[in-house]
């Protein structure tokens, strides 16, 4: 069903063949995840995924669609057929191996177009992932260094069941809380303590941020984040721009006039990418749509001082579906 | 240094400037690792850093270059002047922003050919990352599933100061080794166990494969394997031929039979990256170079019955080196 989508929208695109090579989306057509070099082509409306003699076997067995020995690119230059579609992530030096005029080749997001809506059986996946990743902070240890304290929560996330983390954990504590992307350091553990993470269930992500705050200030601006997150849950909805989410929340925190510390998007869609279409973010007018999931998280990042982050990942309805509802925005630790 | 070799490399292929888009790629050339969209220009034989707000702080203190802060990517025609060279990685959609004619666009591999020489400072980070690696592997726990051992794994290597691992462990016991690429079960951990791991040091990789055993058939394989990788040692120099490293190590597997069974190439360079070039393959005939660092690792893999693999880091010279020496080729296990 979700092939039909993505041939559909070739069609309608003018394209009479794909090539596909991105490793989620060979995984979205064939639910075979490949572990080496392999690919998929997409002609008379019936995909073929080509894959060597390492994921054979693993292949034949997942894969939905037809699975052939993989065969040197220049070869399957026949099987592409009038107008070639590839996708616009593809690496530029496959493409003088497809065709002998590049300028011929154009990109297509029809995959992930498709991707955008997830299928109850992705939706399904995506519940795992955050059931393994909810459970799992509850055993996460403070009492040694951000590393340590990510490493622990990475292990129970793998033997909960996660394939591996969505992206890497962070656990920025202290000052090194007010750097969104702050990795992980030897340093000692202490309040606010933004941990960042996610598993993979299936190859599907999950993404969660908690928090962890002691002292009167903390909760302060804390509870700033969290009525920013409210009023941007409030306007999610089917047919609502992706920018007025960013602002329902954006508004909030501007309000309190932390405005100039909120320094990124509100979310993100996810799914088997820990980023996809669309973003949550100011300049992002485009529409949401039922049963798209996204992350809404918006933070305060305060240079020298602090940063608090709370993100939970919401299912696009006209009854949005806060999938992360189970894990309490508060959670007790112990240091 | 490292990038005078590149801007000589691009000179002498008549570029005048280069995008520069690869996360590996902009850390060799700044020393800094973007955690997100990020890109270099190297115009004017000058490398200069784009970064966005989120990695400005950390972008400032690690890169040895000028750093700016991130433009819209159609912002940076203007400074793309001349022959213009891209790399072979980059995504095809990110082209049509940086010039008006894709046509004029050509790949250049300036900087993977400087990154397959290594400089001292990265064989040191290299020598340490291999260090984590190889202390982490005592404290593995074999007496649980092949999971939960990759994950006791990987969080040693993790608490013993890797980034995160190289790559997904390996975890494949019992039938399951036979298949190279398998990923870990909830099966129970039984002989042979072969088990595939890294670690990241400052980004850069490890490589190092084990096969735990216990009974005479599979000592009766594991010898083969160690002669073959003794006979491919036997040949590592400067200006040996790769496809002739991959012979030796072939040659003596086919001699006991199990020719048909060594599926794969015989090794592989590695640095930031976990394959680079040049392959140790058979129809690879580029030379090796002093202070190339590549994994020797051939493997017997028989359907339905066993694997074994034994796989160690080695750094190119006169008088090679094999970095993970300190390893025992046999490991003491507990199930």
């Amino acid at each position: 069903m979700n092939n039909e989508k993505i041939i559909d929208k070739l069609t309608e695109e003018n394209f009479d063949s794909m090539f596909v090579f991105k490793p989620e989306n060979i995984k979205y057509i064939s639910d075979f995840y490949p572990t080496s070099f392999a690919y998929l082509v997409i002609a008379n409306d019936e995909p073929i995924l080509y894959v060597n003699s390492i994921d054979k076997q693993d292949a034949e067995a997942q894969s939905k669609i037809e699975t052939c020995d993989i065969k040197k690119l220049s070869e399957i230059k026949d099987l592409l057929v009038g107008n070639i579609a590839v996708e616009g992530s593809v690496d530029f030096e496959y493409l003088k191996y497809l065709t002998n005029d590049i300028s011929k080749l154009k990109m297509s997001d029809a995959i992930e177009k498709a991707r955008m809506i997830k299928t109850s059986d992705e939706i399904d996946k995506i519940r795992k992932s955050i059931e393994i990743a909810s459970k799992s902070i509850y055993e996460i240890d403070f009492t040694k260094s951000e590393k340590y304290a990510a490493a622990t929560l990475e292990f129970n996330m793998n033997i909960n069941g996660s394939n591996n983390p969505a992206f890497d954990t962070i656990v920025a504590s202290a000052v090194r809380s007010s750097s969104p992307h702050s990795v992980p350091t030897d340093n000692k553990v202490e309040t606010p303590i933004v941990v960042d993470w996610g598993a993979r269930y299936d190859h599907y992500c999950s993404d969660i941020t908690r928090t962890f705050i002691d002292t009167e200030r903390q909760e302060e601006i804390w509870d700033i984040v969290l009525e920013a997150q409210k009023a941007a849950y409030d306007v999610v909805a089917p047919g609502v721009k992706c920018s007025d989410v960013d602002k329902a929340a954006r508004d909030v925190i501007a309000d309190y006039g932390y405005g100039d510390y909120f320094i990124h998007s509100t979310g993100h869609s996810f799914g088997l990418d820990i980023h996809e279409s669309p973003n949550i973010s100011f300049n992002n007018d485009s529409l949401l749509e039922e049963n798209m999931v996204i992350t809404i998280e918006p933070g305060i990042y305060i240079p020298g001082e602090l940063g608090v982050r709370i993100e939970d990942d919401v299912l696009v309805s006209n009854n949005p579906e806060v999938l992360t509802r189970k894990l309490p925005k508060k959670l007790d630790f112990v240091i």
